[in-house]
């Protein structure tokens, strides 16, 4: 196992003082249990956002923290649940009277977890509206998942969600906002490497050295096909044709095209991508009016990409470009 | 070879056209010879700020082209330095009648070939200043390279000659700032793994499942030494002693750390060497009162990363601080 750690079981405490220390002015990070709120929480009448899920998916989720996004972030171990005390804790630590969102990817322990928290948290007067993240069209059930993953749909909806909130919108109004950006988004992913959990020290699968694996999910579950690589406009068609008929597209519909890597994947190789799906939808009569490029929503050091396509309207396209401070995304300030 | 290109020929033009369709509220692809300037190129009465070198480096330098920061970048083949003419046309192409610095990384064919495009501008009435980036403490001369090679601080001395250029300041200034840059930094960096140039189709060199190569190049060049692999507060130790001690550093200094991942390296492992650094820095009472952490100047797909340091003063942070709107650094706007 060849990794950047010092002990294995250390990892995700020593990233944690590595954002402590590198982004003070935009997160504060509580240990024991963990979690990441944003510099100024809690935020007074200002409907929060927690959302969490097992490390190795960096910038997810902690990076997304601070304006205009997730008011906190709750690291589990590697690809591991965080506990339902670290969500208690952070939705105790960021809820300024107007209550909590939690947005929780489709994983049987997370929404367990979450649900857990969601319970101890109403027990004790906040109010809670739960938006679960289920966009992955690769499969309908999965290794962790009963019903579809929740992926790259998950980051849009941090944005998205969080400018609304940051609008001063009413939980209930986000959290609505935030349903439909999960009813509007869709995701495939691709592996051309497997990765792995350090704890574990060997790789989560096995892959052949001319071999890519089609739906692969952020944990390395199996995806639709195990078969030969092929050229990348191959690989993209066969992608973007799921995401894209998953739900209704018409001609002239807008887009954000998200192209994200799985951790390895370098930069130049997702502009080729990129490059192909444009060319897809511009096939299609689909245009994008919004992109993200870059490794967002990743699997250790997998090398891969996923694709997500969120349907766009005004709406969603104004919150998209509302202004966002985090250590992984930020503009207009 | 793994990788999500269609021919191995293709990969950076078609790599510039997914930039160009993702990109053009900030840049401009001109091809043929290949360059990119910025959306709002030439800007008048501004220095134009020029770099270029080998693809493979992305971002470097096609992301860093916009407001606050590059005019144009000039992308050559992988690991390949660009050609004079692409230099040329790219000069040309920006300069606003207030002149054009040269960003050259200290490669003897981006050297050779940033020297013949200024004596070509300058033919044309053009007023060039060319500022060498020689940052890299690993080694004295190197495969490409006689001297230091020039790594992470490239991407710092874009960031803060483009701001001074964007305050109006005179060509001579500007560059002088760069070259204050390049005083001020150093670097070093280390690979877990190799990389595999497109055309070659097989790694650059050979490395064994539990090695690892401190000082490497950014192009796979030897480094200092091959070893077995190490805690990450060893290695980091290691890299920043040398990087350190290079120039003299005070208790009270204020510092710049950017840690860069070198395109296979997920960002839980930079966090966590961030951590490392920040304690080693501590220890030294030299204080980091500004960072730059994820992978801005990389390999292709290697696994590994690099620590600059760059020795702030008032006016340098002051830069580094200013708007910039690229696709790769964004703040500020």
């Amino acid at each position: 196992m060849k990794k950047l750690i010092n002990k294995p079981e250390d990892v995700v405490t020593e990233a944690l003082q590595g954002i402590a220390a590198a982004h003070p002015d935009l997160v504060r990070v509580h240990t024991n249990p963990n979690f990441l709120v944003r510099a100024d929480a809690p935020v007074q009448g200002k409907a929060a956002l927690v959302s969490g899920g097992g490390s190795g998916h960096e910038p997810m989720h902690g990076g997304f923290v601070g304006m205009g996004m997730l008011d906190a972030a709750c690291p589990g171990e590697v690809f591991t649940s965080p506990t339902p005390d670290q969500m208690l804790e952070a939705t105790k630590a960021v809820n300024g009277g107007a209550g909590v969102v939690h947005i929780v990817k489709n994983y049987t322990g997370d929404v367990m977890n979450f649900d857990m928290a969601a319970e101890m948290a109403r027990g004790e007067g906040i109010e809670v509206e739960s938006v679960l993240v289920d966009d992955d069209v690769a499969v309908q059930d999965s290794l962790y998942t009963a019903g579809r993953r929740g992926v790259g749909t998950t980051v849009l909806m941090e944005k998205i969600a969080g400018a609304a909130a940051e609008e001063r919108r009413a939980l209930k109004e986000v959290a609505e906002i935030a349903r439909h950006v999960n009813s509007n988004g869709r995701s495939m992913g691709m592996a051309l490497t497997s990765c792995t959990v350090p704890a574990a020290g060997k790789p989560t699968f096995e892959i052949g050295d001319d071999e890519m694996e089609i739906g692969i999910g952020i944990h390395g579950e199996p995806g639709r096909q195990r078969m030969k690589l092929k050229p990348v406009h191959e690989i993209v068609e066969m992608m973007a044709v799921a995401v894209v008929e998953d739900i209704p597209y018409a001609k002239g519909d807008e887009v954000l095209a998200f192209v994200n890597g799985m951790g390895g994947t370098p930069l130049i190789e997702l502009y080729v991508v990129y490059n192909e799906v444009n060319k897809f939808l511009e096939g299609r009569g689909v245009k994008i009016t919004r992109n993200l490029i870059g490794s967002y929503i990743t699997s250790l050091e997998m090398a891969g990409f996923s694709i997500t396509l969120l349907k766009l309207d005004d709406e969603l396209t104004k919150l998209w470009d509302a202004p966002v401070k985090t250590p992984a995304l930020r503009w207009g300030v």
